[in-house]
């Protein structure tokens, strides 16, 4: 149980690139050319059928770097036990994360930050496959005490005591086993994204929303941000496209200054968007706070550039976060999610995982099942972000029935490539690059 | 003028390490065994005597992260005329920091951002040995709207407008000369923070402490934050030895929760702190202000980890931030430290710089320099920080006299190493490390 015997013999990483830019895939407002990435991990045992991924995701250049900081990480694991690192995970991440010469370079952000959390991720897909679990159902079935004991609440004691943590657990127990036979039933919601890229023209845009709403899809995301009359006119196309009924969400991609997003959902308030998400700089908690007041009942939406469980708090406390966009691997990786999923359930704030690029989806399907089943407890007002981009590269990709997510099966994390994929996309050495 | 005729033609980045972790100087709370440390960077002109110089400052593993930023950055500007970048700075500054790939892994934090910071100081130091003036005084002598044109002030328009920036340095014209010269006579105000490092014994805190006074040092910092009663038993040895009217600070360097802060500092209080530095995690806005509320009189004092301007601008605008602590290496260069400068004159916040390390006080003695002459037009409630720890590697090292900074007059940012330092410690290859 818990990984005892298994033990870390050596680890690999990978640059991974796909030449996304070609195709306009994933175009924003910020972000025009990108070549979805990963720094990805293979972590080694004895039995080379019994192996850990993970992935840290970014969108091209300075992958590299993510790649060099996971390195220093995994070396560090090399001879341990698995049950060693299980037993009190939550103490293995706060020292792993407290290592005060790697911590200059954040804290708890940026480069090492996400490669900590690939790695994290990497122990989580191993230690869910030796116990033959799909993760989620890996966390879920583990008692309050056992999941509380993952987490480090450092930081957090002004918004939530280990006590609030506890009951939080504690009262999601009854009802798991219905939760469960729901998820297996119908799945998790999802809205799409695939339809509403800036690069995309008008044309493929109307072509895509029809296919959508034929495939079942009933919410929709679209970017905004470059040039107001021309989110304008997009949304009045998506919003001819999907009918009054079917939701609409917007995304700023962080384009923004405070007032700037006020005044321009004011005119975009006129499509009846959901959310809007990203309005301005990611770090400013403050300035969500003033969008949020001004433009509601729309909601702001924001997290997947949020770095830490820190800032998840203040956007919380604040109310500067109506929809909280935890991403897979921005921050410090299953644990730090466990704590920000506990933060958002003391709150009230429901849990809309960002996802897309390469394996977020494989991913925060996990997180998302999990929350339902054993954190919040609750499915209503949340949905899975999708985008139908790369999962043919996964051995277990996530699996789409009438715009919902259906529950992975398969033990670990979703998250393991397929060998080809990995010799094609290496970074400058694979076929993709020559 | 402004670098017109100069071209980088080439860089060199150097991973820069000294085994400080031997003498337990810098160890604190939060780090226990710094390895003090710079990402090096040298700019080559055509002319092998002028070159621009810059560092990012770490304390040990990681440090080579930093240098792999700091290539990728530079390779960049290599064919750039000095005088195209210089012209429109901020815009260059804007256009560097949005590189949609590399800010992925930000934004504007950890280490890609640090690694800018590096890049932009160089190339101010080389703008400045071009000008043949001391980095202080190529700003301070600068017209406002030239000032102006160096900074990027997106995200901040919900706190700083442009024209209220503008006219901030406007009013700064007057008496420039005047303040000029007050420096040429007495200096810039300083602290030492030398004689309070956690890992000191008794009797080296009060050799250190009397020696201080006698070199008519008059504001002390302690290191706090492992165990309150030996910080009370510290500060009393402390206070003892320096008397009731000088200036005693405190720093817990992160050290803990909301609530232990207010606790703790209600039991040090007796001994008459000026502010207490870094109280909890430096991402904690909403924390810090809490705690300002509870402990005043007492400042909360921070910065030194803080990542970027977005935050600073929230850190003013909560009141959570009564001493703006800028530092030299982790945000975005002097074109962000400006931006910075700005919000905290506007706020009518003392800016007091975080030093130490390697070549910080160099770096901020410029910044603080320029504050006073162009800026705020304040030296009254200010003072810059003075840990006496290798300054003697540098060309051109600070001086000090009767507790104040003494002002640079070589051209530069005065942070060029001597070339048998650098030798000497070349991480891996250097004499100290074989």
């Amino acid at each position: 149980m818990r990984g005892k015997g298994i033990t870390i013999r050596n680890y690999k990483v990978r640059d991974i690139r796909f030449p996304t830019s070609l195709g306009a895939h994933g175009s924003d407002a910020m972000n025009k050319d990108p070549d979805y990435s990963a720094a990805y991990l293979i972590l080694k045992t004895d039995d080379s059928a019994c192996q850990g991924h993970g992935l840290a995701f970014t969108i091209g250049r300075g992958n590299d770097l993510c790649c060099a900081a996971l390195r220093q990480f995994s070396a560090q694991i090399v001879g341990m036990e698995l049950a060693a690192i299980t037993e009190d995970f939550g103490g293995f991440w706060k020292h792993l994360n407290g290592d005060s010469q790697i911590r200059w370079l954040g804290p708890d952000k940026g480069v090492v930050h996400m490669a900590l959390g690939a790695l994290i991720n990497a122990i989580w897909d191993l230690y869910a496959k030796v116990e033959g679990k799909p993760l989620w159902r890996l966390v879920a079935e583990m008692r309050p005490e056992q999941i509380l004991k993952c987490v480090d609440l450092s930081y957090l004691g002004n918004a939530l005591s280990r006590a609030e943590a506890l009951e939080l657990l504690e009262s999601a127990e009854a009802g798991k086993a219905v939760r469960i036979e729901v998820l297996e039933r119908s799945g998790y919601p999802a809205y799409t994204t695939s339809v509403g890229w800036l690069g995309y023209s008008d044309e493929r845009i109307q072509q895509l929303c029809r296919e959508a709403v034929s495939d079942g899809w009933t919410g929709f995301k679209m970017k905004v941000g470059a040039d107001l009359q021309d989110d304008l006119r997009r949304a009045q196309l998506i919003r001819a496209e999907i009918g009054a009924d079917r939701i609409l969400m917007m995304d700023a991609n962080q384009k923004w200054e405070v007032a700037e997003a006020i005044a321009n959902m004011r005119e975009l308030a006129v499509y009846n968007p959901l959310w809007i998400e990203e309005p301005t700089h990611p770090d400013d908690v403050l300035g969500h706070a003033e969008i949020a007041r001004a433009v509601q009942p729309i909601k702001v939406a924001t997290g997947e550039h949020c770095a830490n469980r820190i800032l998840f708090k203040q956007f919380l406390q604040a109310e500067a976060m109506g929809v909280c966009q935890i991403d897979a691997c921005r921050v410090g990786g299953l644990n730090e999610n466990l704590a920000i999923l506990l933060l958002a359930a003391k709150y009230g704030v429901p849990v809309c995982p960002h996802a897309g690029g390469v394996g977020l989806c494989e991913y925060v399907q996990h997180l998302s099942m999990l929350d339902f089943v054993a954190i919040s407890g609750k499915r209503e007002g949340r949905m899975l972000e999708y985008v139908d981009h790369l999962h043919e590269h996964f051995v277990d990709p996530v699996r789409i029935h009438k715009g919902c997510y259906q529950l992975p099966r398969a033990p670990g994390f979703s998250i393991e490539m397929k060998p080809e994929s990995l010799a094609r996309f290496d970074f400058e050495n694979g076929s993709a690059w020559k």
